[in-house]
């Protein structure tokens, strides 16, 4: 099976959540975000794009999810193994589903959580949630961090999904020559860097970020612009292609022409930090472990930089829980997803970072993406 | 000036904000999503793909807006017109930005808005919402509907960038043919698609859907999946890309061979609903007449189906406010962009959707997209 999960899968994550649901005393969760409805369903749609639709996912604490969605969403849902789908003919100005889902709420009991910590959001509008808890016994509470614990690991299947999207980056990084060159301005260069993606698998192409500048650069979050190449800047691109539903996150350093040697030596370190923190990536070891052997050897133990992090998980979104940071004390556990994102500013607006993507294992970290050499390729 | 707008247009929408602040008795609106933080600063980055980190900009009744955000985009901010630039070093498991957002908005007084209503949400942890709310002297209400009603109607220049999305879109259809044949799995005509899209000048393209089966589909939100096309299929392709930050989202349909003439006739009449519609698309008429106008056409005035609208407001997202549904009263003005998307089932499981994008103008509405003939192109 290549494309989804088996109804075994979504089976055993709901017996995951359940069990915690219990412990938790919890009669339902309500989820609102993509991932979060698709980690139960299966229901992958890019219509999400689209803000004007709430959808609602129910978790009760014993039996099969409940979908209570916009009508237009009923024909894929259906195709999922999910079968109690109820729906509403959205967007209803006077009731945007809030009372269909008050009631199928009302029903399961009334201790109702929802993801509400840090990195989560409600996908609904505010005066609905409002109106929602109006409607309910009690005010919905958080969810007890349940929804994170869970995809905090992944399953194998989900795994090898986001190792497919490092492998169709991982080609398409190594095809870059073809598309950049001195004159190529950044904006083809992006353009043409997703053309590659598309071309080597991906699905789609959710992320890209860069920049090209004389001796590394300031910023690594801006879109492109029409500055054409030029001798002597590293280029980096940084990639978040999607393969049936699961990201990869990491970026590639390019030298144009004749890397300085403060440059070269900055990218070597860079890499040495990476293959440490790779070694150290096992089972009893904690996500802050990791961001001080990076930063060990990238500034020395002076802790990080304004970036705020060396790295992150990976999975259904283009960053998960944990942080690669000192005060995230996260236990690395088999199945974990992480990035290896060090960074290293050279001068003030002349940094590097690079970035390579692991799967935890019983005996240690195993590479998603191929790791990169010390030496930055040419072009 | 191609890219972004001037400093002149962000302070003529703060101004307008401002006015409507007094109006409503509000200190300050409170933005948390990437296209309201965007609409005032021209802070552009697909970083926000990344859940993680919160962002928050703060608009004063009087005076220029305030950037609360992480560190990593203090860089990108500043080269925007906005010099009130605070930052925190993100990700804060104690504290994530919300102590020096609350002392922010203390300064400028008790009464805070924000995003509230239908279509809207707020991009932040719940529960750091509550330790806000509990760090101000009155808790944060509903932002009397201005983000709306402001990124309801479109400035010239920003209909200008739409109008080159749909341009490169319209190109991009017009290639179809190339990449579209009988045995071409549905998986790869969707990369290829976007591959088109990039060629012709996109930026991105966050939003790809479609479908391909016999004599019309059953739903027009699912991914791809890997069934070649076939002699009698209809291929249709909806697509939002971007252009400096601005979406298009028009559809096309392809007749794979020759069409039926259950399916021949079926485009027809969604095009005459199509341009009846753009007829009627002028000031003093409202959302809802253009959905009864194209409802007349393609149900003989039934109400609609399923899907909910035959149309909605576009721009930063690709779905706005207003719907075109029977209970949406808002009045044309111009400046609105809206897509008209009328689509007819012609039995169960086999619909035709067609879409086309529009401004409306002082004397009537203009086409955005190039208007598709009555008869589908054959592939």
């Amino acid at each position: 099976m290549t494309q989804g999960f088996t109804t075994e899968e979504f089976k055993a994550r709901l017996k995951r959540a359940q069990g915690r649901m219990d412990d938790a005393y919890l009669d339902a969760i309500l989820l609102t975000t993509e991932p979060d409805i698709r980690y139960f369903t299966g229901y992958l749609t890019r219509f999400w794009e689209s803000p004007c639709r709430p959808w609602f996912l129910v978790l009760p604490r014993a039996g099969d999810p409940i979908a209570v969605i916009p009508s237009i969403g009923a024909a894929l849902m259906a195709r999922t193994w999910i079968s109690d789908i109820r729906t509403w003919r959205a967007p209803d100005l006077d009731d945007d589903g809030i009372g269909l889902l008050a009631e199928t709420l009302r029903a399961l009991g009334p201790r109702i959580g929802t993801p509400s910590g840090l990195q989560s959001h409600l996908r609904m509008p505010l005066d609905d949630f409002g109106r929602l808890n109006a409607a309910l016994p009690k005010p919905i509470g958080a969810d007890a961090g349940i929804l994170r614990s869970l995809r905090l690991v992944k399953s194998d299947a989900e795994i090898e999904k986001i190792k497919t999207a490092c492998h169709i980056t991982t080609r398409a990084f190594e095809r870059v020559p073809e598309i950049a060159r001195v004159g190529q301005p950044l904006a083809a260069v992006f353009r043409d860097f997703q053309r590659l993606c598309l071309e080597e698998g991906a699905d789609w192409v959710p992320y890209l970020a860069g920049a090209a500048a004389q001796g590394g650069y300031g910023d690594v979050i801006s879109p492109a612009d029409e500055r054409p190449l030029t001798a002597g800047d590293i280029l980096m691109l940084d990639t978040g292609l999607v393969h049936d539903g699961y990201f990869c996150d990491f970026d590639r350093n390019f030298a144009v022409g004749i890397p300085s040697p403060d440059i070269a030596a900055g990218h070597s370190r860079l890499i040495d930090a990476t293959y440490a923190a790779f070694e150290a990536a096992r089972p009893g070891n904690t996500a802050a472990d990791l961001f001080h052997v990076m930063d060990k050897i990238v500034t020395g133990g002076a802790g990080g930089s304004e970036a705020g992090r060396y790295g992150h998980g990976l999975g259904m979104n283009l960053t998960e829980w944990p942080s690669l940071i000192p005060t995230d004390h996260t236990p690395l556990v088999p199945g974990m997803v992480l990035t290896l994102e060090p960074g290293i500013e050279l001068a003030p607006g002349r940094a590097l970072v690079h970035e390579e993507n692991i799967v935890i294992r019983e005996n240690g970290a195993e590479w998603l993406s191929q790791p990169y050499a010390a030496e930055m390729r040419r072009i």
